[in-house]
């Protein structure tokens, strides 16, 4: 199967750590491409930054939609993009907290997710919330990093802030399992979960192996109520692109 | 007090119905406008339609910040732009749809939505959860019309097809209070209100009632965390305002 | 509009803060009459004393419910007599706690109560559980004063351990709005609000805003069920005047 | 054991049934009495009502709690008046909803509770939510019948009109046990088990019995935190017992 | 009444512990008796221990359920045993942990259970959930000491952690009532409640006393749903005393 | 990778089906093998046929662990064993129920299960509530039918009354992914799929692909504390096999 993985913000960084796991991890016959779009912002620290990388996200996934057979949209949040990318798809599209939530719980009692800066921890609740696994989450912690530290030369620092939320997470919330909450810290699992002695989850790699088992089960995301093809209508001043996507399911 | 009301879509009946109501509520000294956005989709059936509105919404926004008091976004739902403009401004901002289900709260024991199609039954439960009101909902119900047939000559089939759910919503679920979901039934509240016996809440209404309210207080939405000003980051190919915006408010 | 402020205990104290806040916050038009009832307790510190605030605090609603067009119980709190009250008149009845619970919703992700003795931490918690909007609830503090310390000249040791635990609640439990959880800390808000930089709300000021919004939207609390006027029965050793009011809206 | 029934209505016809299923239940030590206030409403079909209930029934409770060992308040909801109560005796104190449903939830996995006039609807499910056990409540169901209805000749009338909603809760809603929910359907519960096949649950009968278990173990309420002994103030314009009973647990 | 007392594992120093509370607190014509089933775990740490206990509790149980009125299954968990020997009988089968957090919710606003290893932790919040009284729950604490520790002579450090524990739940949690959460710790209560100064539940007692009030009331579990008779199948390798209780209650 | 199947009833058709179900999605390198344990029900209807299953179960896989990779449990419900395998292996275990819910949370806002009888509908929503996505789950609906009817020849009917019930499940209550409630309807769900236009999930397929998946990213459960190995103890008349698996994880 042919995945692409749409990294919303324009981190190259985050493309390069994207590509390395899915060459770990991706079966043999699937092809993984991961693109970011040409307009938006460095990183997504917040609604303003994923406000301002909808736009150029979207019209990234149209243009590629034919060629691929399932979409994982590479940012560990609840992003509006994925519910418009299921809008005008039949193919499956994963966003990566949801992928690692729903996985955590199969794994162990209680997960939690350690992120960067603050503002994700009431976001991240919100989006285990609305996932409805809010009870099986220990908790949101943060490093008060900022993503775009993860990318640096200082990861030293980073993995060992990441590492000490990680440990208070199962010291003193009753985590079982980690998440790490950002597609940056791709590639940190395997180190951590040493280190722990607890499973952990690499939300970008869960999004893409549950891809490829939708492919080898042959499920689809429900097109009837939530995701269901909405109806055309006129579009002002978008590219005409974005019109011809409502024609896509008819 | 200044007021901008940014409808996310382009409908210009819409806006006439906004600005109508706006006249009928708004204290004397208040102003108020009303604006669409320069681009984006004609209405907003779902969450495609909201990401296309997005850009130009926050564009819109951005370049009239400095000279209001209060923004209402005028989209019956939890709309993503809500909380991005949050971070950008100090000024409040609400949608219609949190600000009707609180004032629905003061009401009666339940609320119930009327609203258009069927995919918004599923958001708008998603919506209610999100604000927290769940357990004082007795019901989101849909009238299977589309959103642009509210704007449309057959109106009295419309607005039957509304008063029809809710009067179920009253007699089969609970509801003690009825909140029309849409910013184009704006103007039914009355109406409705004196047929069924219940109390009827027009989103938009709330929502410039509550921001003179604000204003008359003097609060504003808290900016230490969940709407605390983004760092600024390199954006690509956006307009030079999305970047000047992460600077207002240091 | 005129205004009932009733304040359901016998402090002289409490009136005149609240006299002084609707002075400062009510406008031009709107009238504010505060009163307490001719018999109760100083206080109200938990449920015994609300108990006996009951019967003189309906006393003296029903007394002066035809001269005024809404009602504040200003006790923060989740009061039997607001709900007997409302089933009793046709206009709007609001409790201070209620009132800036759900504006407090609006005005950040999650909120924070302050109030005084330890037994209204169960209570309060039981209140913002009613309301429905537990999960925006951070937490709710005590200073460990009693209520009648709130009058006293020590008020800067007062203000001082408010100050403490709302500091607190925004540090540690990720507030970012503070509710002043009793109506004898009307007028502390502003002056908390500049040491914390979060948003503080008056529940008194909640309850008179809100109460001139719903005059000026013509809006009421519902009359079909849990509100609804009830049937008249006998009533054996009470003033006749309870009797009468019965028949008020039929 | 002493125990004293206070019925917070004047209605004589239900202390007779209460003092019937005293009788019918109560071990042999046990002695019960049925008290109803000097002063009150004939039943208490609404809040307005238990409003007017409060001081009389307080006032007949203080007068005679030191005879008594234990009390049970008989009107099937959440009263104030019994936490009031819990504040100033040490000696248990029950309502006859709170112990019919705990029990319930020990007898089958989900009860229903079927009461009288449609407004019990609403406040019968707030109180099962604070109860905490709303996950195993199937349905609150009303006859639509008036509390005193229960009391007139025509109870053949009632008693079918209860079974006819009990049935549906059974068969509709899930029940797997019925709660009669009003004090004057004391006496239903064993036909009505024998046409429903499942257990039907007086409330009254439930509060006594457990009344008789707290006293074989040895338990009373918790006196630290929500029960606690409040600390005594001035009272205007009230019976001197009312302050003397603040005095009562130092 | 005859009670059966089957207490899971093979430890004959619990059954002596239950003799001893059963004596106490048993009311004089009700007969009780305490038995360990000849095959399974010397404690019970876990599903693992649970699961080798299920099939020789059953055996113990259908051999002897018709000289009993009524069971309790002496395990302070959520045993699956429970709900299995309800099936196929009609007469009462409580569960310890239920019993007492049924009645703590009775007796204050919050309870704690303070148990032994940490495994239980989860393992009762789970239970408490299932049960419905997740909100009236302050705490589940361990004493990190295995459940044979509570049998040998260091009676004295046991005891000292669980006060320990109970006494962290009271001051920091909120709890107001404690549930001793293992059979072991049985005939602790009163001399905690003695130290604590709150209600100390041995759950045990409570379901003894419950089955009591169960008889004297005559009510019994439903068994239209849930806990219906199941319908005979083919058993292959098992004692044929297990065929036959399906016929039970046919 | 090579996974044992144990289907915790002794019923071929089942293990048949399963084989069959294994054969189609499996992967070329997994080898799958499908087991009954050597005693026990021919079908599980219930807690009791559970309970009966469990010593058996247990034993079949203590018997084999070394030999396989991973483990599914074969019976849609929360089994006991299933937990009670995790604590004595480190190798990966699965239940089918909890395995197709949370995929199919994945796959669109609400699902609903379909089962055979009634039992199952509390049973199975007690499930879900343990896993934590009751908000996710729109209903469990039950044929009626036992699940051996699901082995016999009138398979037409059996086929008809799922449709029916998750044909409801999508109009009545808003499902938008079904999952078959039984192991035994394994092989209907791409048929079903077809008619009803919404994903429909075997949840044998789910878990045995989630294997899969744990296998190819090298996850397994945690064994911190819910599912952390026992601590060994004296057992009596078991098989001493039971007693080695203690010792397993040291």
């Amino acid at each position: 199967m042919k995945i692409l993985v749409v990294n919303p913000n324009t981190s190259e960084e985050f493309n390069r750590k994207l590509e390395q796991a899915a060459k770990e991890y991706a079966l043999p016959p699937t092809e993984v491409k991961v693109i970011s779009p040409a307009s938006g912002p460095k990183s997504i620290e917040g609604i303003y930054d994923e406000a301002l990388s909808v736009q150029g996200t979207l019209d990234a996934f149209i243009d590629r939609e034919k060629e691929f057979d399932g979409f994982v949209l590479a940012c560990y949040s609840d992003p509006l993009v994925v519910y418009a990318m299921r809008e005008i798809t039949t193919k499956p599209v994963l966003g990566i907290a949801e992928a690692s939530v729903h996985l955590a719980c199969l794994l162990g009692n209680k997960f939690s997710i350690v992120t960067t800066n603050d503002r994700w921890e009431p976001l991240l609740h919100e989006a285990v919330r609305k996932y409805g696994v809010e009870s099986r989450c220990a908790s949101v912690r943060t490093t008060g990093l900022r993503v775009l530290d993860l990318e640096g030369e200082g990861e030293g620092a980073v993995e060992k802030a990441i590492e000490r939320e990680a440990l208070a997470a199962v010291k003193e919330d009753g985590a079982e399992v980690i998440c790490l909450g950002c597609a940056g810290m791709s590639g940190f699992d395997k180190a951590l979960e040493k280190k722990l002695g607890v499973p952990v989850l690499d939300g970008f790699v869960c999004a893409l192996k549950l891809l490829e088992l939708f492919d080898q089960y042959g499920i689809r995301h429900s097109k009837i109520l939530t995701y269901a093809a909405p109806e055309s209508k006129e579009l002002t001043c978008l590219p005409s692109r974005f019109s011809k996507a409502y024609l896509k399911d008819r």
